[in-house]
């Protein structure tokens, strides 16, 4: 069966195959520097997102554009307020630390970050004069790590605190595809090009190999990151690798970008799957409505999926139950999830 | 005309874009870890090298590959033993020293790092109880900057001294392949494994997308190592893209390595340039045999070879002449060469 | 008044102050290493501990201490247990962080870790391979943020739970002196130096302008801290300005070490406040019996007395009253302790 | 015999030790902030170098000062420009590099940072886009490693050049009252002001026991420091201790400020021990008029003065003739330098 562990679980869609092996022979200049394909995305990019003077920058995966940029971002002093729950506050922790920046997270259990929390957080980093670390900026995710989608309202309250306390707004898009896609968005790129300080938008987890573009607003990182990137991260030698996949993905001919085809195409299964299995009486645990399912079964079920469907458990609830997580992709076919059924059914019965 | 500007100025040998494409939509878990294909790419490592219990890890490129492996060998306050003109010494100082380590650079002016100048370093370094940094490494490059190939006894003679000083030895092979075609060589692959803690092989230089693999011979290492790349590096989400280059390259039915081949028909055509453009009066610099060669020419013709070749120039020389570097890749063929000849005649008339 | 904010409000105990103007002109090697006052005080503190292969350090002050050990105990990768509350995690945490460890606090409330709470939260930080920071070592402080004193009991159950993960255990003992001289005390220094990894014995709030004397038993530590002290901290080119100090609080000629009858003066003035405020009617927090005392008041009371004696707010209890903390020292005397009833007998009337 | 090892061989001046006990009694709120002492240095330093918008901040010594002070002053990725003899660029390497900062040593051989070679550092270090460290600020000490005394023009030099690079001139002065008390010094404390981004005035080596007074005319570091010292440093926790010493030598009510007559002591016996030395024989190596005088010996010799006076060797000559230095103090006399000569006559003859 097929496994429904990760949206990063394949490769590369086919179109992106394709585009890669047409370029394969042209000669360019590496890291991004000077090659056509990159400079074609950065163009595309600043006009998706109505944002002629940003800066367009690639790096190979998320924890790269998250370290880098917050590295940039933030004094060498100054902490991120976030959510408990963000991988930067829990699997990256190392890395944002290795840096010498602080992660300060609040108490939200919902995945968003909210102006109460940061309040509470930034009223207590700054009570003790400089003997603890300052906030320097706020991060968010979208969607979150819970699979919530971040509404236009919610958005416009944390940016809009941010104001007030004159921080910078990061936003870690590496599943913005999902997120555009999601019947309840009321997002717009332009938008959030205008409220965030830099973001990124996701290629890994969107039909690439590999990629993430970060737009940057702000004149201090735009200086920086030519020299982080060197310094804090690595380059790709071949760097056009990424402006060629983001290239094919955001090609002008197309009314759309390429990737909500395949985030339709995911969060269609995703729905079908959800909807079959809430029939089949599984317990869903949130109202997500897009490529991240998440389901709360025993224990014992949670085994079998794990080992039939790569499914992980991401709580255990009081009295044992656990949520697992189920995730589609671009690659995932409707036949995949008719495959999920039938197992769902055994081991329900 | 073709650029001799790099070795890593096309994308991918076709061998390998096939490879890609036929494993594209094997579901597989991400970051190198329990995949087939990295898997069967550590055996066939740990085979050529004789090296049953090495551990061999995967990074995207050399700069990765060097500061994770450095950051792991030397303690805190230890520095690294090395040649001045290495790319840890004068382009990537930024990386090293942003882990904290010092680069302590020897006299020796010709790539090559001698068991005087390191003693002579190590002493100065050692010599105001703990005030200094300590040596704790020693780093050295095949083929070196200059395009100087290792041979067996020089690269003995700097493995004695640093075993009589108990200071492990990294070897920077990102350019392996060239070295170990170049018909001067009697380096092999399990030689190097014996004396080296730890060395990798580079992908990204001889007709991959992008790719090194670290053999690690030291425990300390091998424990850090996992850690380390996620805190000090970054992840490839999907590592596999690695695993799969290289076992296409290391392929067991092959007689030897494909990289050969590529590596051949670089340093074939290389030779054939050095050859005619000695002939028409061009003036060598150094006596390299394969995919580097360097010329002394005019500052004009060093300005028009960078515009017409992508000629870099590597040194001024007393008087203003300057030297300029070609370099060929697999991807380079016959016709190319005869291109630059053609210019070459033109400017030297 | 005579203000309670901290015991460290004074400078020196005047037998330090003297014995500093004794030393005075004595012509000394600098950076402790070496002098006869420094190598004299090593011996005496190794024999009070009965342990006579420790490296004895010195360092000016707490943090600094704290941040040298820890950095010297922890791989680059790796964090420290610790409760919620103490300094590294609170007020010291941009300094941890800014060398690169991590500090991971438990939920414990009473500011003693707990053997339990250690395990969850070692066993969450291991659950993902090696995309977390590793417990590396254990951190406790004695006596506690909240001034209570380690038994015996408590702090074998810590170490027990340490040594079957082969965890390091750290001692900040900054306060020793108060705690060995609490009545509830039956912790020794042979039985601390027995168990710990490293610990050091505070001499800033104890009677000395600056100083504490790190005890280190672990051999990579003593490897690793002359070079630290030079990298990452700083050293006092007067070092045995600190050997003077130490030496005078230990000598030998005195049945116990001079800090004692320091601590018995600040710990009678406490406890003579400590019933006295009972006794006017004040609801004592916790049940401190040495130099730290808190009180439950009112938040006007509570800002009278931060402007009569300097007490500091420690927390704010639900309902809005909050706990204030008085601190005595060396240098506290009765009449200093009839003011303060003076005082009180004012505010709560 | 008296050894001439350092000028931090004793520890404090008379006048010193007296101020520090009779303050010691006054209760002060601890870490240098607030307190009357600190506070009217800050205004006696501020006065005397009119520079009346100066942040003057205090650490126990100059590695300290130092690398704090040169963390703010540089973005991540940048270097320090200055000639490479000087601490931060050999003893005090690890310190900097610790921090993540590097070091951009110039070939300047007399101590003296030149234009010239500032220039070519720089034209070197940004030739290759970002992938080097960047220069961010100069850095000069005055008295120079070998005792040299900047002039007013040679300074204004350096600090042009600077200007017209937009970089910050770091200037650290722990020798700053040797170098005021020189006979051919015209370089006064308002000019040093006018012209440093921020500099320093030594205690440690000018008869405190220790101590440095940092004034910072940038916005951005002043900014910084206080965030700095607590995380990248660590705070004295009497920090009265720093203030006291510091008014009693900068005290309103003498003419000039103490430390001067501390200086001619020293300066006296050194000039003194130069003419009688050189009057027996030995030969002067360069033409020092202060506190360090330097002598080409023979290494029989060298090892006498060694063992007689604590004399370091500073370098070893071709031929093998060795430089060794005689340092001064304020607790030097002329009974000392007596006691030299008569050593010196029984060694040479």
């Amino acid at each position: 069966m097929r496994m429904f562990q990760n949206d990063y679980s394949e490769d590369a869609a086919s179109e992106i195959l394709v585009a890669l092996c047409a370029a394969n022979f042209e000669q360019r200049i590496g890291y991004t520097e000077g090659d056509p394909h990159c400079e074609e995305v950065r163009k595309l990019i600043r006009e998706a997102c109505e944002d002629p003077t940003a800066d367009v920058e690639f790096r190979i995966g998320g924890t790269s554009t998250n370290i880098v940029a917050l590295n940039g971002l933030l004094k060498d002093w100054e902490g991120i307020i976030c959510t408990p729950d963000v991988h930067i506050a829990v699997h990256e922790t190392g890395a944002l630390v290795a840096v010498g920046r602080t992660v300060l997270p609040t108490h939200d259990k919902d995945g968003f970050l909210s102006p109460e929390e940061a309040e509470r957080v930034s009223h207590f980093q700054t009570s003790t004069d400089q003997r603890m670390a300052k906030p320097g900026a706020v991060y968010i995710i979208n969607t979150t790590e819970l699979g919530g989608v971040w509404t236009k309202q919610r958005f416009d309250a944390i940016c809009d605190w941010a104001d007030e306390h004159q921080l910078p707004v990061f936003l870690d898009e590496a599943r913005l595809a999902s997120a555009s896609a999601a019947p309840s968005n009321d997002l717009t790129l332009p938008h959030i090009a205008k409220r965030c300080t830099a973001f990124y938008l996701g290629g890994t987890k969107n039909g690439m190999l590999c990629g993430e573009a970060l737009v940057i607003n702000d004149p201090k990182l735009k200086e920086a990151f030519p020299y982080l990137i060197k310094e804090r991260d690595k380059f790709l030698a071949k760097g056009r690798l990424l402006g060629v996949q983001f290239e094919r993905t955001f090609m002008p001919e197309d009314t759309e970008p390429l990737w909500f085809p395949y985030t339709c195409q995911a969060n269609d299964c995703a729905i079908k799957m959800r909807e079959s299995l809430i029939e089949e009486g599984y317990k869903p645990y949130g109202d997500s409505n897009f490529n991240q399912q998440f389901f709360v079964v025993t224990s014992k079920q949670a085994e079998a999926s794990a080992e039939a469907c790569g499914c992980e458990t991401f709580y255990t609830l009081k009295g044992g139950r656990q949520v697992i997580r189920f995730v589609t992709s671009w690659a995932t076919t409707e036949s995949n999830v008719d495959e999920v059924l039938t197992f769902a059914k055994q081991v329900i019965a």
